[in-house]
């Protein structure tokens, strides 16, 4: 489940050179979150991005936008249910080998991170950066951003708090694999 | 937060009388969840509309679709967190008075629903019918669809198994204290 429209403002295309190609972060998510539903292990999904009709028209009774624009998610792109709990998380990709820039993320997804954690749901965020995919929770993000007054967060301490996603075949990122052991221990 | 291209195929505008004119359910759904997110409540969103895009254009860096057409959502329109469990639920509105047709749930979104009762979500249906807004619990959809061939569900059916919610004041459509009824029980 695809959406064309999703490519984010901030991600950067050119990330993708000739030798990673297929390591579109969002396109590998996509065939992850498939492959768990196929094989009933869990369900996360994309969100289609928020847009605002402008403009449409009506073809025997078939509704075509003609103008709109996209709009900023309020939450996270990727929710969904797993082993019994909410599940939170977006997914970014930066150019940067030495830091990751907060401008990847909106002050509301910030908010929405702080309010998953309050509810007890559980929230991270994918980060891929130096051709590694890590996984950092909602609570080791907001305890840099609560501790440090920069606009992006050393490399360093992505190294230090986040886990390395293993690139598989089936499915390609098994995150799942990472939340058990982070979130479910002793279960 | 509501977007303007969410309005179903299967939702009748006719629907809206000037009796109950701001009774649009989309409308007191978002209004509901916008004040159960103000006061902590829950986390609860409704999903963009999913988009295919046929044609964008750039002006000065700003993104404009062009043409697309809506899509189906994969899952049902709602879903979030409250008392750390996942939620999902999908909102309906009939002209009838005596059924409520199948056709307004896809058959994805079934699918859908058998799959959050399996892995421990909770999910239903607010059905507006006859001027009353029902809670119907995915458990009671189901064990209706497994046991008759029928294209609609009975108004008696409903009326025997779904929840009546209160319609108030602040928040309008108050679904979570019957949730709280039905699923947290003795907690």
């Amino acid at each position: 489940m695809q959406y064309p429209n999703n490519i984010k403002k901030n991600f950067t295309r050119l990330s993708i050179s000739h030798s990673n190609r297929g390591m579109d972060l969002e396109h590998v998510l996509n065939l992850t979150n498939n492959y768990y539903l196929k094989n009933d292990r869990a369900l996360i999904f994309k969100k289609p991005t928020p847009i605002g009709v402008v403009d449409v028209s009506y073809k025997n009774q078939h509704k075509t936008i003609e103008k709109a624009y996209f709009k900023e998610q309020s939450t996270l792109d990727y929710n969904g249910l797993y082993r019994g709990k909410y599940i939170e998380f977006d997914a970014k990709e930066t150019l940067s080998k030495t830091s990751f820039p907060l401008s990847n993320i909106h002050e509301h997804q910030t908010v929405q991170i702080r309010n998953v954690i309050k509810h007890g749901g559980i929230v991270f965020l994918i980060i891929k950066m130096n051709g590694i995919v890590y996984l950092l929770t909602g609570e080791d993000y907001i305890a840099y951003i609560d501790n440090n007054k920069r606009k992006s967060i050393s490399y360093k301490y992505i190294q230090e708090k986040a886990y390395v996603i293993k690139i598989g075949y089936q499915p390609q990122l098994d995150y799942l694999t990472l939340v058990d052991d982070i979130y479910f221990k002793g279960e």
